[in-house]
C-alpha cells in the first residue's frame, strides 16, 4: 500500500492564486502594495539566496520588497537602529531579520526591536507568547492578533486543506526549534491534538514516533525517521531540508515511509513550497493590521 | 510499597528562610524593600482571600504590598490606566492583576499593559514567549530575562530540590492552562524531558499517563488520576486544588497513587505552599531587575 502524497507544490500553486487576488484587492482598496523589508548583516550564502527567492516571489506578486544589507561588521546598535526605524516606518508592513547575525550580536535584543505587529516571521517573543496562550480552537482566542512562523503555518495549512482530523489525535513533533518544532506543537495543541515534543535527548525515539497519528519531523537529519518508526496509516509531515550528494531530502526516509504512512509530504514538493506562500499571507495580514 | 512524599510544606519553610535572608540583603544594599502591587476589579471571594494571603506573606517577610481595588463597574480603560501607572512607577517592582476581571473586559489587553519586567505572575505574552523560546538547559538562553508563573515554577523547584532526573525522561502534563499546564510543559522541555501535553480531548488519557516517568496533573478534577494510571516508580506532581465535602484534594487519587508512584506531592502540603514562595522570589527578581 502506498501513502497519499500531500502535494504541497500543487497546493502552493492554488494558494498563490488566492494570494495574488487578495493582494490585488488590497491594492485596489488602499492604493499601495503590502511590503516586506528584510534586514541582513553580512553575506551568509544561504541568507543571500533566501532573500533573493523572497524578492522574486514578492515582486512577482506585485508586493513591495526592500533589502537592508548591512556589513558583517555592523554593531548591535546599528542593526537595532535599522530594525527600529523600519518598525516606525508606516510604509513598511512586514519585517524579517535574517539569521545568522554576526558573532557577538545578541539575537534576542534584535528580535525584540521588531514591532510585534510587523513581525511576519513570528520571531518576537510576544508573538510566540500569544500563540502559546491562545485558547483551543472553537473558544474565544484570549490573546491579541499574532503571527505564526511561516514554515509550521504551512504544515498546518496542508493538514487543514487535506482535511486531516486533529482533535483527540496523538501528534508527535520531532525537533524543538523556535522556528518549526515548538510553534508546530503549539498549533497542533490549539487544534486539540494530544501533543508530544520529542528531540535529540528523547529515549526510544522510534517508539515515541510509532505512537503518532500525526508525525511531524523538523530535526534536520536526512532520513532519520524510517518506515518502521511510523504507525500504519499515520499522517507524516516532513519539514526536513537536507542535502545528500546534492539531492534535497527530508528527515523522513521517504521510500520506506511511503509504504507505511496513510499520507505523507514529499521532499521536495511538500512543506517547502508552502513556506513562501504563508510568508506572503503574513505580510498581507501585517498590511491589514496597519490599516485598522 | 509506599511512595516518597515530596514535602512541599517543609521545602517551602526552608526556602522561606532563604527568601527572608535575600530580602534582608536587598534592603541593606538598596535601602528599600521589594514591593508588589495587586490590581483587582470587583470582589470575587477567591481573589479577595488570595490577595489577603499574599499581603500576610509579604508583610510578614518585610516586603512591600499594595492593593489597588477597583469597583466591579470599572471600565477596561480605567483598569489599563491603573496597570500602566504601576508599570511606570519606580517604587513598584512587581504587578499582579487578579482574575477573573469583570465581564466585558478584554483580559488580553489588560495583561499586555503590565510592564514585562514587573510581570511577576508571568502572564504577559512576552514572558510566555521568552519561556517558550528559551534554549535547553546548558546552552546560552537566547532570550532576555523573563518571569515564570509561580505555580509551575514551584513544581519545578520541588523536582530540582529532590534531585529528580528529567533529561531524557518522559514527562506527561495533564491540563493545558496558561498558568500551569503549558508553562510546566515548557519548563520540563527546557530540562530536556520528552514532553506530552494531554488534556480534556485526549483519547485514552489513562494510557498516556501510564507512559509518564514524571506525571504532572493540573486539570482541576478531584481524584481524576488513579493509581492504575501511574507507571510504577513514577514521580507525580499534583497541582490540583479541589474541594470535596470541604476537604482539599488534588487531581490525583492519593490513596491509590501513593502505592504505585515512586514519589508524590500530597495535597495539601505539596505544590501549594511553594506557590507563594516562588511569587516572593519573582518579586525579588523584579526588584533586582529595576536596580540594574
Amino acid at each position: 500500500m502506498s501513502a497519499l502524497i500531500l502535494d504541497g507544490k500543487e497546493l502552493a500553486k492554488t494558494m498563490k492564486e488566492e494570494v495574488l487576488a487578495a493582494v490585488a484587492e488590497f491594492k485596489a482598496a488602499h492604493g499601495y502594495a503590502p511590503s516586506v523589508a528584510i534586514v541582513r548583516a553580512g553575506e551568509d550564502p544561504a541568507s543571500v539566496s533566501y532573500a533573493n527567492a523572497i524578492r522574486k516571489t514578492f515582486e512577482g506578486a506585485g508586493m513591495g520588497f526592500a533589502l537592508h544589507a548591512l556589513p558583517e561588521s555592523a554593531s548591535q546598535e546599528e542593526i537595532v537602529r535599522v530594525v527600529a526605524g523600519l518598525s516606525a516606518d508606516p510604509n513598511v508592513h512586514g519585517i524579517m531579520v535574517q539569521e545568522p547575525l554576526p558573532k557577538g550580536i545578541d539575537e534576542a535584543v534584535v528580535k525584540e526591536a521588531i514591532a510585534p505587529q510587523k513581525d511576519v516571521d513570528g520571531v518576537h517573543p510576544v508573538n510566540t507568547g500569544r500563540l502559546a496562550q491562545v485558547a483551543p480552537a472553537g473558544r474565544p482566542a484570549g490573546v491579541l492578533d499574532f503571527f505564526v512562523p511561516a514554515t509550521p503555518a504551512g504544515g498546518m495549512e496542508i493538514l487543514k486543506r487535506y482535511k486531516v482530523e486533529l482533535a483527540g489525535k496523538h501528534a508527535v513533533v520531532v525537533g524543538r526549534s523556535n522556528i518549526v518544532g515548538k510553534p508546530m506543537a503549539l498549533l497542533l495543541l490549539r487544534e486539540n491534538a494530544t501533543v508530544t515534543l520529542a528531540h535529540s535527548r528523547t529515549a526510544d525515539l522510534a517508539g515515541v514516533c510509532r505512537q503518532a497519528d500525526i508525525l511531524c519531523a523538523a530535526v534536520g537529519k536526512a532520513g532519520l525517521i524510517k518506515g518502521d518508526w511510523i504507525k500504519p496509516g499515520a499522517v507524516v509531515i516532513d519539514f526536513g531540508v537536507n542535502f545528500v550528494e546534492g539531492k534535497m531530502v527530508g528527515d523522513v526516509d521517504f521510500a520506506s515511509a511511503v509504504e507505511v504512512a496513510g499520507a505523507i509530504t514529499p521532499v521536495p514538493g511538500g512543506t517547502g513550497p508552502m513556506t513562501n506562500i504563508m510568508l506572503m499571507l503574513n505580510v498581507l495580514q501585517a498590511a491589514r493590521l496597519l490599516v485598522r
